[in-house]
């Protein structure tokens, strides 16, 4: 593993990055709004016959992160078409005027600290001068979107969806930057917890719980602010299923294990898969399934390029499985988009239409799981680029531990 | 810090637990609907003059796990007067069925495993018989229930609030004893971790973000399937600010340090906060906030007992803190109930109205933040007895480190 671990030391946390540009997005929300449909092919769906909303209440968490660099568990902010205020509680006081500061936003984004009625009463005073405005429909409580209704009377109260999500897809250079050093930090991390795995052929007791914990310990000390969700350690016939939590099984010679995981920095998330195969090189039918869900996750790399539809990236990987007489044993999408969110625009799953451009970042996921046999996924995250696409996941593909 | 390492060992991860009582939980749903009125007092409440449900959509992860032991991160649960059936896809396949079964309700909840399309018809077919579905407000999205009342016509939709929460709020020895493992767990990696603040005396260098790391690490090696929530570690300046995260800050003589972390146990989540000094006793202002905090927290947990007002253990704590002359520095609600979510029913803030019972679970966790000086917050969780209360957090409440 020596290898391994040099190839992907832990990355210098002192290097610098490229800077957010947050200043203007809510500039960019506001045209987005305008033009009624969001730049990623997500409507601003306007309910019924309901007006176009030119203002918009920001309820989902990394929205208003991306909007303000506000990073606190309660805000809303309310982008009316003259004014923007972002309203939390005295909690916060002191985090939020540092962070709009930060983020250069502090001329563009008034602050509002106080309890629930002020906070309402100064998202209400923003909007003035809207003709209706939107509610982000996927997040918003069906309870929260009926007060909103009330209280923003007689304003109108329309559905929107996706219109800041859409304008997130296609990451800026700083964003890269964030997600390539997440995408660093658990490889370096893996690198230097796959040891615990070889140990097994050599005696050493491990359970799924035990690498998932020293992985995600290991992802901490090199640089995280936390794992980018619950690290997934699945070995023997917990492999077959896809979304195992790591519990007290203990990792056998033989085992294929699957390790899915990721890292934040900065808010930003990485997600890899590998799947490994305890004391050597798989045998009988699971050699097989490592074949074809390594050629399968191959021929979709291969095929992430601007101008390619999500959907085509689907279909590649899917007509690996399924020449393998697995199809119904490959069944989740084949990825995602990754971000400040770890699931986000676009899917990549049959008839996804979005449209891949530079910048965009998905993942490619495929797996095959059999019951009773074990499981294999293995996963990238790629940027797109001009030509092609770049992988941010870089950890090696080797099986045998 | 050998005593309180000491007095607070690893809990013995193979003693048993008084089990859950899943099964029935569905009837008292049922009931609850019945009654209109939620046992907490919460309202099954009826939109406008909206027929009275007796079926309810169940969104909410941790009120689908409350039910039928379901732990995926995708399901919906529909109880209808007469059938109830839970609807996931194929990645939750086979465990599913082992945690219906493992729950004791394999016979009490159908299982439909499909695409969405499929898990839609069934979830309606399920609602059959109904006379109208009520739907968890407070969670579904708006697009959801906007989704739902199209696909469920010509049955009504109708917004409840807190049916199976109400339920939740008092809880039994199953889940009491996995709480209490939680608490103990944390107190224990506490006691593990210790020793790195009592080392910056000695000239140790200790980041904010090195000592949560180090005692999320510890919680997971002492048993707890995670953290309960993102660890607070708040140091010198930022400990003025209530929900500081934790940072590159290096810990200094001196400083004023919150710790505000819990550990999950078997789904079910602990909640505590000590405030240290390092290197020794506070002095000058800040001994007095430690004093103040310290005093209107054990009034607060003395005030906790069967029949009390959430509210007012939360005026028992405020008073404190406002005698001191720091009303305005005591910015958020004294405590929340806990449980399968890190905050739950009651709250312990300002005109609660809620009745402590036995078997209700709270936390008391006052703070006065002062900018420029620091912040102290202390808070334990506590069980209501039959005659008062009992602390789950044990750890002891010495200042200096």
């Amino acid at each position: 593993m020596s290898d391994v671990a040099s190839a992907h030391g832990v990355p210098d946390r002192a290097a610098p990055l490229a800077p957010l540009s947050v200043a203007g997005r809510l500039d960019r929300v506001r045209a987005a709004l305008a033009a009624d449909v969001g730049p990623a092919g997500d409507g601003a769906a306007r309910a019924g016959d309901g007006p176009r909303p030119d203002a918009l209440l920001v309820t989902t968490g990394a929205n208003l992160r991306w909007l303000t660099g506000f990073t606190g568990s309660a805000g809303l902010l309310l982008i009316g078409p003259d004014r923007a205020l972002l309203a939390t509680d005295g909690r916060y006081r002191t985090q939020a005027g540092q962070q709009l500061a930060a983020a250069g936003v502090a001329d563009e984004v008034e602050l509002s600290i106080g309890g629930l009625g002020a906070q309402r009463e100064a998202l209400v005073g923003a909007a003035a001068g809207a003709t209706a405005v939107g509610l982000e429909a996927t997040d918003i409580t069906w309870s929260a979107a009926t007060s909103w209704g009330a209280l923003l009377a007689p304003l109108p109260v329309v559905a929107t969806h996706g219109v800041v999500e859409g304008l997130r897809v296609v990451k800026e250079e700083g964003e890269l930057a964030r997600m390539e050093r997440a995408a660093a930090i658990a490889d370096a991390a893996l690198g230097s917890v796959l040891p615990m795995l070889a140990g097994v052929r050599e005696g050493a007791v491990v359970t799924e719980a035990d690498f998932a914990a020293a992985l995600d310990h290991a992802m901490r000390l090199a640089g995280a602010e936390d794992r980018a969700f619950e690290t997934i350690v699945a070995s023997g016939e917990n492999s077959a299923k896809p979304h195992a939590r790591p519990g007290g099984r203990v990792i056998a010679v033989g085992d294929p294990v699957v390790v899915d995981f990721g890292a934040i920095f900065d808010g930003y998330r990485s997600d890899m898969t590998r799947t490994f195969c305890v004391g050597g090189a798989p045998t009988g039918q699971l050699a097989t399934v490592f074949d074809v869900v390594a050629a399968s996750q191959a021929a979709g790399v291969a095929s992430v390029a601007p101008g390619v539809a999500a959907g085509d990236v689907d279909r590649v990987c899917r007509d690996r499985i399924a020449e393998a007489g697995w199809a119904e044993r490959f069944e989740h999408g084949t990825g995602h988009g990754v971000g400040l969110d770890i699931h986000e625009g676009p899917a990549v799953g049959a008839g996804s239409t979005a449209i891949l451009q530079p910048g965009t970042v998905v993942t490619v996921e495929p797996g095959v799981y059999l019951p009773g046999v074990g499981g294999v996924r293995i996963e990238d995250t790629l940027v797109v680029t001009p030509t092609g696409s770049r992988p941010l996941t870089r950890f090696p593909k080797e099986v045998a531990v």
